[in-house]
């Protein structure tokens, strides 16, 4: 079993477990949110100790870069074997929220860049996956990004993520969401990268992810046929320094570079 | 049967309508957007038209407003009995988006006040139902809005609306957006709304609705114990002239209305 198929093998055992305390979060909204959020680093913390479980067991001598439990901190050689593990992105939403936009990110990166990678939408049932050079899948199917060449008619995701990062939100993107055709934002990186790849979406941007945000994501969509650069347009190592992210379809890439640019 | 009763009837199979034009479009996803387009406006038409049938049979001497097809202007006298119908709400999302963020609503109103109201949201199989003094419920269970007090931790949906609006957005909205604690952005009136009612979110904010976009959603937040004014705090008759709206779990209003004022 290569590393895609350890992906798809750990992601489909986790999903049924998140999916299993996203049914009892329902039993328990009428209880504080305080309990809530127990109940939320709990399945965060579980995931991830299942995950690097097995990725140490499977793959003894490689890296791993994940979002809790010490395990943040990239690693010392940024061109070894590394795995990335985000055990639930879209933390809020999986508390809060009509839809279950949240997802289970885990990727494998080589040199800086992500060579295979999957995302588990939980709540949807879904299963993304993307290798190198081997096309993008939702449950098996192909998919695509969108061919949608105007922004004026273009969605796109405008991540606001905490307070810390929203006055240079609205700086740098203040010009985008004026004349972009329709803003969303579900605060789920995994979530406004996926949709890129299946062409629901057209355009995502963010100030600041962390790279197990990311890695998956941004190769399900480069393996759709999109673009995933710095927001200068730059290209993403994934252990460089940058912070900034924007995803597209590529048609529109050189578009939304130039907007963005353009600040408020 | 009463005006409630009515409207849960036309709604449920309005839903099971919409559900099915919706599971098409997974059909037509492949295919140009063009055509998606030409399918909505389909499924528009036929969800009013079918609507208002239904009221001419029961109610032939009340009045109706609604979104398509030249019924979109308020009724002579304001204060009548008048049924308002947003046949898709979310239009966008239909098409494209990754969750059915899109409903179905139908309110009555007497003096300008909804008193009778329903929001379907077929993707989810979800009815929301409310009359005045008689709570608000979701597929027959009652729902209630947060008791969340702090703007800082609060989850506010801010509707983005088409391009038209956004420099106002901007301006009027930029200072919540700093500060609320997460946003989120379906552009669907319906959902924003909703979610208040259920706990979801804590506040939504709109420019420029239509009374016809709010008017049940408007009743289930009040029902749930929430409340909908204008953005200054105004109490809203749907026939006057405002145009802002600003939901929220009743707890945070008046915190939201001054964070409101200070625009951005």
């Amino acid at each position: 079993m290569g590393e895609l198929g350890f992906i798809r093998s750990v992601l489909d055992d986790m999903a049924i477990f998140v999916r299993s305390k996203y049914a009892m979060r329902d039993g328990l909204r009428i209880e504080t949110k305080r309990e809530a959020n127990d109940l939320l680093t709990e399945v965060d913390l579980a995931v991830q100790e299942e995950i690097v479980a097995r990725i140490r067991k499977a793959y003894p001598d490689d890296a791993i870069f994940a979002e809790e439990a010490g395990m943040s901190g990239p690693p010392t050689n940024r061109d070894a074997r590394t795995w990335l593990i985000d055990p639930i992105d879209g933390t809020q939403n999986f508390v809060r929220g009509l839809f279950p936009a949240f997802g289970i990110s885990l990727a494998f990166a080589v040199g800086g860049r992500p060579v295979a990678g999957g995302v588990a939408v939980p709540g949807k049932g879904e299963l993304y996956l993307a290798e190198q050079g081997g096309g993008a899948f939702r449950n098996g199917e192909r998919i695509r990004v969108s061919e949608l060449d105007a922004i004026g008619s273009a969605r796109a995701e405008v991540d606001f993520s905490g307070p810390w990062d929203r006055e240079e939100i609205l700086e740098r993107f203040g010009r985008l969401m004026v004349e972009i055709g329709q803003v969303r934002c579900h605060c789920a990186a995994v979530i406004g990268l996926c949709s890129i790849a299946t062409g629901d979406m057209d355009a995502y941007v963010h100030v600041a992810l962390n790279a197990y945000d990311y890695a998956a994501a941004m190769l399900i969509v480069e393996e759709a046929g999109g673009k995933v650069t710095r927001l200068n347009g730059d290209p993403i190592h994934l252990f460089d320094d940058g912070r900034g992210v924007l995803g597209s379809n590529s048609v529109l890439h050189a578009n939304l570079i130039e907007v963005i640019s353009r600040g408020r």
